[in-house]
Order: C-alpha cells, then structure tokens, then sequence
C-alpha cells in the first residue's frame, strides 16, 4: 500500500469536491492533486532528490503542508516534520541526524533561519512558502510548484519509510521514529471507523502537524475524498469561530486545548453543532474537562485515542457511547477503549509474560502500525521490539472485555512510601475542584517516603481558594496516601510539548537536581 | 497481518459472546478460539503436517468449516476450499494440482470418497466431520480435536499463502488463486464498513463457504467479536426462517438466490425486520429481482459487491443510499460502485493505457487485495497482473464521479452484425416482463450477423406468455439490435456454478459445437 493511493482515490471519486481551505484559499481534489504531482516533479527534477532523501518541514498548520506531505509521498522521499516548539540548538541536531537535505520553513519560522546559519551539516536547499521570489538562498514554493514539470508517482509504499518523526518532547535524547507507508496507511484504516469519518468530513487541523497523528486524518480523509480545513495553530477563540465559519465536522485535540475551549469566556456564543466528533489524545482526560466539554458541545460525540509515535499512533479507541458518566458501563469512561481493528495489546510482567486481567504492567502492542525502527538506532529499536512487540512504557491493566485502563507514564508514577501512586488519578481529583482551572502532579523527594506527591495548580482567574481547601478536597475523593504533601499554586501556564502534553519533566527539574532520580 | 489475529481480537473483546450459531450448537469465543488451538494442534503435531502443507475442504457450510479455516491459518498451513458442485473427477484434479495432503469432507461428500479411491496422489489422511470414531482410513474431527493439545500460533502472515480457491466454475481448466493473510485481511477491512458490520452483527453463512468472498465475513465479523450463523446450503425457505429465528442481521448473496427469495410464496409470512443489510455480487442484479427484494425487505439495505477471486475478491462496492430508482442519482443503481478503500481501479484500451470517462474499455485492478498468483502458473500470472495491475477481463466505463458501470464480462457480450450486445442490459428487460421468472441472454451463431441475441426463459408457475408477447415487450424497453432474435423456454432451473452464477458455457455449448467461437 500506499499514501498516494489516497490521493488517487479522492481525485476519482470527488474530482470537484473541496480538498483543502485555508483562509482564503481553497482548491478541489483535482487541483490539490496537480500541485502534488509538481511540487514532487521540483523536488526529484529541479532540486535533484533521490528516492528517500529526507524534506523536512518546519511549518505552522496549512495546506501547503498538506500538499508538501503528498508530494514527499509521491516523489518516494522521506518526510521529517520537525516539533515546532523546539529551540534552534535541538532543530539543527534534528536536521542533522536525519541528513536532511531540504528544509522547508513558513513565514513564522523563516525567522529562524539565521540561527541555523553554518551549522546544518546536510540541507542543502531551503524552501519558503512565504516567499514571492526564489533567490540564490531560498526557493519560493509557489514559484516551483509552477515552474514544475508534474512527476509520475514514484510508487514507494508497503515498507518504505515514509516519515521520520522525532520523539522526545518530554524525555530524553531524540529518536527519530521511522513510519512506513504500510504503517501510516494502516493506522488511517484502523481509525476511519472509529473516529466517525465518511465523504462528508469536513476536518479542522487544529493541532499541530508535525506530529504522526495529524497523518491519520490526512490520509483517511483524503482517501474518502472529505475535506481538509486549517488553522495555523490551535488558539480556542479562533478554533470556536472556524468550527462555526466552515462547518467543521470532525477534530481531533489534546485534553490541555480542550480545557482552554471549554474555559473560553464565550464560547457558547458559537454555533458548534456542525462538530459531530471530537477525538482526543494524547494524554488522559480530566473526568472535569471532559463534563464541560459535553456541556458546551451537547451534540458531539467523543472518541479517545490511545497510542504512541512509534505505533503509526493510534492503538486503542474508546468509542462515543462509553462516555457516560452513568449506566453500567460508566466505569469505561475511564478505559482507553480497546484495541484498534488490526492491532494486538497485552499487558505484561517484567518477563514479558502476559498478567491475568486487573493486574497491572506494562502494555505492549504489535501488527501492521508497529513503526520500523528508530532512525540509526539498531539497538534502542531491537530493545523496544523485543519479542516482535512494541514496549509502550505505559503501565496499565485489561478488563474481562478487552478495555485498556492506563495507569500512568511508568516514568510519571510516584513511589511514594512503597506506594504505587498515578499521577493521573491525583490530577483528576484535582480538576473536580471548581477553582482548578489545569494541574500537574509529580514526585518530589522526601526523606521519609523517598518520593512525595506534589501538586502544582493553577487557579481560574475568578475563583480563589487555598492550598487547604484544595487538600481537604482531595482528601474525599482519594486515599490519603494519593493525597498532595505538598502544593504550589502558579499563575503562569504549565510547559507543553509542542503535541500539547504537559511537560513533567520540566516541572521536576528544579526539585531533583544533582539527585539520583531518574527524570529523563 | 494475519487471519488469527481477528480471532485473537474476538476473544479480548466479546470472550464469552456467541462465535457460531449452526443447528443447535453455539459456542462462545473463548470456546471456538480453544478448539482451532487444538485442530491445529492435531493437524501439525497429530497429522504431522509442515507448514504450507495444503489441506482441502469439501463440505457445505458449518461451524466446522469455520473452526477449520482459522485452524489451518493457526498451524501455517494452507486452506483448499473446494466447489461443493463439481463431478468426482474436477475435485480428483483439484486435489492432485494442488498436493493437498490432508481432505476433510462432511457428511455429504463422504459419500463422494469411494470415487476417489486409487486415484488421489497426495492425500495421506481424509478427515471426516460426521465420524464419531476415527478408524484406519477416517480420522474422525472430534476425536482430533478432543485428542490434541492445543499449539501456539505459527505466526504465518503477511505474504503468506492463506488459501488456493480455484476457479472456472465457467471458464476453462481451473486456476488455483493463491490468497495471501495480507490479500484477506485488507479485503475484510476494505468491507467491514462498506457491509455496514459491526460488534452486533450476526451474519448468515448462507452462500457456499468453499468461495472466496465467504472469507471477507469470516475475519470481519470475528475481528469485530460479532455472531456466525450457518445454514448448510442456500435454501430459500430455510434461509427465511434462519433469519427470522436466529435474528440475522447480514447476509451475503448472489441475484439469482435473492430471485428465489423473492418468488418464495410465502415468504412475507416470515418477520425478516433484524436483515439490516444484504450485500449481493458475483453477477449483475436485474433490475425487476432488487425491486422485488426490496418490497419483501423494505428495511434492509442494500450493498452491491464487484469483484472476483483474484482479487481476494471485492474491488467496487455500491452504497445503500444508490439503490433508489428515482431521484437525481437513480442511474447509479446500475453502477458497481466505487473503488474500496484500499484499491485503485481504471478502464483501459487494448494497450494498457487509460480511458476517458464514458468510454468502455477492460477495468483493471491494483492494491493489496490482488493475488499473490495462480498456483504453480506463473506465465498465467505475469498475464493476468501486467504492468502490475490485474485484469479482470470485465468489459466496463467509469463516469465522472468514479462509479464503475460493468458492461459484461468480455466473454458474455455478443458481437452481433458488427454491434456490440451486453447480455446484461437485454436480461435486465427480460427480468421486467411480469411472466418471467428468470432468464439468460447467449450469443449464438447466425449466418447473417455473425452472431445474434439468444434468449433462453423461464416462466413464473402461474404466468404465461408467448414468445411474442416477451419479444414484443423488449422492443418497447431496448434498441431493436439488442432484441433476441431468438427464444426457448425452458422448465427446468438454469445451471449454475457452486458460486450461484448462471453457467453460459453450458447454455451456448449446444449451439457452437464444432464451430469456432470461444466458448470458454
């Protein structure tokens, strides 16, 4: 298989229907398809690319990403599609790793460029999507989409590696993860289903691109022949009014923008019944969140994905009508749903023996969407393959039906006192408070419990409450031994990854430096 | 991928919901998961087979029949599923093209053994699903599987050979289709949205199971954990009450059974409401025989399915909502539909090269569904996927929103003074007259035009109508040219292949013998 073939198959079945909008612009699949096939005619004929020689793209939202994605595709090149919140110094590494030898910037970070200046060891060639005029430096993209002969399909797929997507916003050194078409591909059929898209999905990319769930809806969007719709970057406000402006359909966020959306002063302002799904990952959902996020969007269902990079990225599903509060199955809401339609998960021991349902352990998964491997990273890749399945690091459980509850990161579980304590359930104690606007819980050091549970809470402007009021509330909804020691109010936002997961790493740092703690 | 992987996901979703419903046997997933462990444990470790060993099925439709394809994908090896309606000697060169070593037959076709005897050269050990006790010559089912341990999975897969469905049930010397895990399971996602199936589905194995198109239910619905219903044979009254008593809610069938559905006299004494969708392929749908259905059904839906074995087998399917006589889109109904999801298709001249829309021209194929190749003919195979697509050798036009209109198989159209005839479209005035109850349209030879439209008909019980009375109503339906020049009635059923096509090489033999038209 291959991405192309989505693109294929929309230009067959829906040649005038609206591809892509973005502002003001807007083509039909079959225009869509043109620039593709002589964007990739300039990158293997004017700029001389061969078959998987790495383009990266450092880019806001939009079609031309979009465009740039299939025609990376098309012309069987490697696509690197860099963290938009990385420093230069991490971007130039990234660049470099890859052999990068084409780096395409938009206007936003065409203002980085100088920072790069003398120290890319590969790129030879930049692309601007902003520029009117190709110069001897930069080339404009709308002059080599129009100065291109189109190029036929390379006719890469099945194994070949279509993208490099780096990890590590919230861990350590960056591994470059390396997707097949086959991956990808599979991972957009895997989803069609379960995410609700059909012919007539009109969907909003609202968070950001680079990462390796934005190609879910790129391909299976595109091989429905729906509709493509963009904004830059997810800004609730703008969000609410493009939702409205162009009818969007389906969307798929992160718990953290969900929360800023269901926190607009006047969201409800907003005619948002044209949204029919909205999917969320990444991270879990506040039981909080997700309640006024039914409040504000009643018509809409919800779906979770629950995955990783490394797994193309989507493994489980939670389906609409299991979020309910209520009924027999209200215990589900909490599930990361079960596995995807060509997936396998299991959860494991230390000896990668299978545990019996309730225990918890480790997940790991394998089939079609099981990346390739690290980039360069033989041994890191065959580590986390072991067994021919994926090591998700996660720790969770699997109820008698085949539902995935996830304990927490395994590196974000407190020990605490010899008790194993989940961040993530502390957080949703936290978030039923009405002055909590967002949190964070983490593991600080004690000498008497070697890891102490600390909170770090920011407050909703117009609510006030102490850090005892807030303790004393945790205290009803959770053993104590889960309850905070310890609290710091903040009034500045939490740090996100640039895929909108708050970074506990960063949160730690100042507690455990020069101790033992592994807080990669 | 691979075909076990569905079971294993039955079994971590719906454990102990309904795998197989056949007569009074049901069991549960977790039941039906331990019996193929250990038919595969008695076929390897019991039977001594190695991995890609054949074994063939000869049988009509059961549990059984189910339980032993996902064995025999379990232990590796691969499925010779063989057409219930051929003569001793067809199956005899089946068994010996193929070097099946192990033959499991049922009830029914134990009785066929003594015709076999002395004359299969591969077979080592015939297994019968009626035996109660194994003795010399007869391993009897039950006791292999009450008698083996269960063996893990041989974790075939992917490229691997899953089956070799032969075909020429109307062509010449048959062709083994060898299916790989991967061709399966992509059909089966292809179709598991587009046949509407899902956790609740209960579909009914009504059509013979040795097709290849009974696989796309088999792994869909067991991906999903949903029900298999069985019925040994198609039977119009048995399938009416099935579906009544056992609640079925899909079904798949050929015209010419939904014809006898449809002529059932009392079939709308039957409570058909839990049919939410029948699917319906292998030959056109006259026009007269869906309108009918769908007053007996008028809550079901209706999917067509285009395709054939090689292509493992659906290629085009055509959606519910094009099943409508009237409105703007009312010409559709007389589409195939468009591509699956995973597929590309185009129509092109004699030379492989692509044709506008509206032009008639030979449809071919690409995609994962396409066949690895036909067993052990491999100038066959280069043939038929040349240049990397696979001809069908159907005669069809695409319009200009990608839905596919198949003008006749190749071999069905008649050239008759130099007009090109499509048996279909004459049928389908035929099937209109009301005193017609079923019918086919041949070319046979003429001296005058070379060959002219030959009607062969056959009458509703309680309806009559003279050959000019038909004749006269095709002139006011179809261009003159197109009006059989000829006609016979006929008493007794048309013959059909084991897949229920009408057999046209039997109906055109009589009237070519000794001359040269092609009748393969």
């Amino acid at each position: 298989m291959n991405i192309t073939q989505s693109l294929r198959r929309a230009v067959q079945i829906n040649p005038n229907g609206i591809a892509t909008i973005d502002g003001d612009r807007q083509q039909t699949w079959s225009e869509f398809a043109q620039r593709v096939s002589a964007l990739a005619g300039g990158l293997t004929r004017n700029l001389q690319l061969q078959q998987e020689d790495r383009v990266a793209i450092l880019s806001l939202n939009s079609d031309y990403y979009l465009e740039t994605k299939y025609a990376i595709a098309w012309a069987g090149l490697i696509a690197v599609p860099l963290n938009i919140r990385l420093a230069p110094e991490e971007l130039i590494f990234l660049l470099n790793d890859s052999e990068t030898r084409v780096l395409i910037v938009d206007e936003t970070f065409s203002a980085m460029l100088p920072a790069f200046e003398g120290k890319l060891t590969s790129v030879e060639t930049i692309i601007n999507y902003s520029a009117t005029d190709s110069t001897k430096s930069i080339v404009a993209y709308q002059s080599l989409i129009v100065d291109s002969e189109p190029a036929p399909d390379a006719n890469a797929g099945n194994d070949d590696t279509a993208g490099i997507f780096y990890t590590g916003g919230t861990t350590g050194l960056p591994k470059g993860v390396m997707l097949t078409h086959d991956n990808l591909v599979h991972n957009a059929l895997n989803c069609l289903n379960g995410l609700g898209y059909n012919a007539d999905t009109r969907y909003l990319h609202a968070a950001p691109m680079f990462h390796a769930a934005d190609a879910t809806s790129n391909i299976a969007v595109t091989m429905l022949g729906g509709t493509h719709v963009f904004i830059p970057k997810f800004e609730p406000e703008q969000t609410l009014q493009l939702i409205e402006k162009q009818q969007v359909t389906n969307c798929t966020l992160v718990p953290t923008m969900i929360n800023m959306l269901v926190n607009t002063p006047n969201a409800r302002q907003y005619d948002l019944s044209s949204l029919k799904r909205l999917a969320y990952g990444a991270s879990p959902m506040p039981e909080a969140v997700l309640k006024g996020a039914q409040e504000l969007i009643p018509n809409t269902e919800f779906s979770q994905a629950y995955g990783m990079t490394e797994l193309s990225p989507i493994i489980t599903l939670l389906a609409p009508e299991f979020h309910d509060f209520e009924g027999p199955f209200a215990h589900r809401v909490r599930s990361a749903g079960n596995v995807v339609l060509t997936g396998e998960i299991r959860v494991v021991d230390e000896y990668d023996q299978p545990l019996p349902n309730g225990s918890i352990g480790e997940v790991i998964a394998r089939g079609p969407t099981v990346m390739k491997g690290y980039w360069r990273r033989e041994a890191e890749t065959a580590e986390a393959k072991k067994n021919g399945w994926m090591h998700t690091g996660d720790a969770g459980y699997m109820d008698d039906d085949g539902y995935l509850y996830i304990a927490d990161r395994v590196k974000d579980m407190i020990v605490s006192g010899g008790e194993n304590v989940y961040s993530v359930e502390v957080e949703n104690a936290l978030y039923q408070h009405p002055a909590v606007e967002s949190c964070a819980v983490i593991g600080i050091p004690s000498e008497a419990w070697g890891e102490q549970v600390h909170a770090i809470v920011i407050l909703h402007a117009e609510n006030s409450a102490t850090e005892a009021d807030i303790l004393n509330f945790c205290k009803e909804k959770i053993a104590s031994y889960k309850v905070p020691r310890s609290l710091d109010f903040r009034t500045i936002p939490l740090p996100v990854s640039g895929a909108g997961k708050i970074l506990k790493t960063e949160l730690r740092k100042p507690f455990w430096e020069g101790r033992s703690k592994q807080v990669n």
